[in-house]
């Protein structure tokens, strides 16, 4: 017989873009996809069978869990389903994502099937995107996008009170409602996102605290808006830095460096180019113009303390990796962030966020807005 | 050398509710926990440990992932990272969740170190909720409820046409436009929702189908809410079913037997009770009723064709499961789902749930607002 290997996922679409991507429909629970020869199949519970027969992918197979399952045998796990369809292909070993999960491996290699975790990404072309996936990005982030603007004129209109906080009609405006704004606009257009980041002074110099409290005037607030579309799966993805009123002047400084860096990084962005490069050249901007990557006398990262970028898909955070650990050249399709940012307790942070898609000779920008910081 | 297991787990808390109940630390990126001896530690990227540091459970100790790697490797892996934990906490075997990912338990084994997936849930006493999670899902039920009597309140003042379908305003009022304004709602609260089912007709006779189109007078509409509080991760859950004016005779039937066997099953339910008997008891009163479970002449699965209930905490779907797959008894604490239901493609579908707390002698519903069909 034939060494016959197929490959094999399990987990559920609304968590594993990959399951989502191959098979072309959502579901809350775990299913199981595989693909034997040319033929690719989704088995699902016969709750979501009808559901999918008309939503999934048309180049995937549809089946009911009950059909690779003995009408005569209480046993209805994945694993009795899993061997049954293993003899019904004639596959002799599967290959499966790295996060395949590890009990149900060590099930099926107990039953003599053996399982193999594929090293990197399951579908490398997840990261090359078609036309139409590039349309749903550009979409996406055109939402986000207007999210932003919307972020900014609130910031913009707000009055500031004796202490040096922003009001809104009378009330003190924090960080919460400025993120619940936010997020509420995003629903209303069919997009979700949850931990926004509406992060004002000292908050800012963490780049994943949310923000918490009345925001500042005269502080840097870092607002990061990545919305996932509800009927695409894409998300958006996006960072404006605002100060209401005048900036300190180190926070002033730390926003040109930062815009000029992305400036940097895109114009370097084309089929072709390190990734690491397009990094390292973004970092060595702003250690040029004074930022240090390091630590304070305290031990605090400070500094350009992240990657510059990430793919951008059905995942938020995705290949291509644009940061010093990847070597590897960006290609034609590739949807990344740039996102240079500077960090520091003292002052809190800054960060720039614009989503683009590379091309043969540049990238193409999915953001129009402008960076400007302080708003009057 | 003592033979000493520990206990390990690599995932985002995002996704993974183990993660989040351990270690108290939400993040979007992978985050690594471990238990050795009385030791419990969160492991995280330096981006994230300040943040880590003040948020995190004061039961777990915050590291770095610098603590445990090699000044002067190159090698930044969780394998790399992992085997030096290993080593330095004499750990023999590590106790991993399931749903471990099986590349990074395979690389641990080949160096190795042995890696064991135990069965079932890693942390069962996730089951049993504290009486801080119990208020945390209370609240989340209220606002839930919230969402769910506007929603009624939407479908009740909207005007019909002449074809049938609701208006608002002069335009046709949809399904997406109901979602959309309930996940808008949610999200001023502080939750997100997505895929909230709002299903009409046809629509609602599979369960999990989310809706499309112009809402119809006189047919059922399931009304499926399901939110994650932003700040605290626990969920709410909740159905009902409306019909704008009069419905047909069969589905008025059909929802007066669902109401009914909620009320048999919550009646049941108290500590000690076999889970799968509440099912049982549901589904023979709605069989008794005339609504056999089984599939109409094309195959399409008809009646009560999915669990009567769940758990409900960090994950919208954990244990215990209220299904006739579950003979083990309900527990003090256990928070589940009520929800029975009965499909038919030629009529639609009725699901009415509540959420409750099993306690002593009884259950607690969080859900106080009425079951009404039609809406006049």
């Amino acid at each position: 017989m034939k060494n016959r290997s197929g490959r094999l996922i399990a987990a559920s679409p609304s968590v594993c873009a990959d399951l989502l991507y191959a098979g072309g429909f959502n579901a809350p629970d775990g299913v199981l996809y595989f693909e034997a020869g040319r033929e690719k199949g989704l088995i699902l519970s016969p709750l979501e069978y009808g559901r999918a027969k008309s939503e999934a992918s048309k180049k995937v197979r549809v089946f009911s869990r009950e059909e690779f399952l003995d009408a005569d045998s209480p046993d209805r796990s994945d694993l009795a389903l899993l061997v049954n369809l293993t003899e019904r292909t004639g596959i002799s070993c599967w290959n499966v994502p790295s996060d395949f999960p590890l009990a149900l491996a060590d099930s099926l290699r107990a039953r003599g099937i053996p399982v193999k975790a594929l090293p990197g990404a399951f579908f490398p072309k997840r990261e090359v995107k078609t036309a139409s996936e590039i349309a749903n990005i550009a979409e996406a982030e055109r939402v986000t996008e207007e999210a932003m603007c919307y972020a900014r004129d609130r910031i913009r209109e707000a009055k500031v009170n004796a202490k040096g906080f922003l009001r809104h009609g009378g009330r003190i405006f924090t960080c919460e409602m400025l993120r619940s704004e936010i997020e509420g606009l995003l629903k209303e257009r069919g997009y979700t996102a949850s931990q926004t980041i509406t992060a004002c002074g000292w908050n800012a110099s963490q780049p994943h605290n949310l923000g918490w409290g009345p925001i500042a005037a005269g502080k840097p607030i870092v607002v990061d808006i990545f919305p996932r579309s509800d009927s695409t799966g894409y998300w958006g993805d996006m960072t404006r830095t605002f100060c209401k009123g005048f900036a300190e002047p180190v926070v002033r400084k730390a926003f040109l460096s930062v815009r000029k860096a992305g400036e940097i990084a895109r114009k370097m962005i084309r089929a072709g180019v390190c990734a690491a490069e397009v990094h390292l050249a973004a970092a060595e901007s702003m250690a040029a113009d004074g930022f240090q990557t390091g630590h304070t006398a305290d031990g605090i990262p400070c500094g350009f303390i992240h990657g510059l970028g990430h793919g951008v898909g059905l995942e938020i955070h995705e290949g291509p990796r644009v940061s010093p650990l990847n070597r590897k050249p960006l290609r034609k399709g590739n949807v990344v962030s740039v996102e240079p940012g500077l960090y520091h307790p003292a002052w809190g942070g800054i960060r720039l966020e614009d989503l683009v898609v590379v091309t043969q000779d540049g990238c193409r920008n999915f953001n129009t807005m402008e960076k400007e910081l302080e708003l009057e």
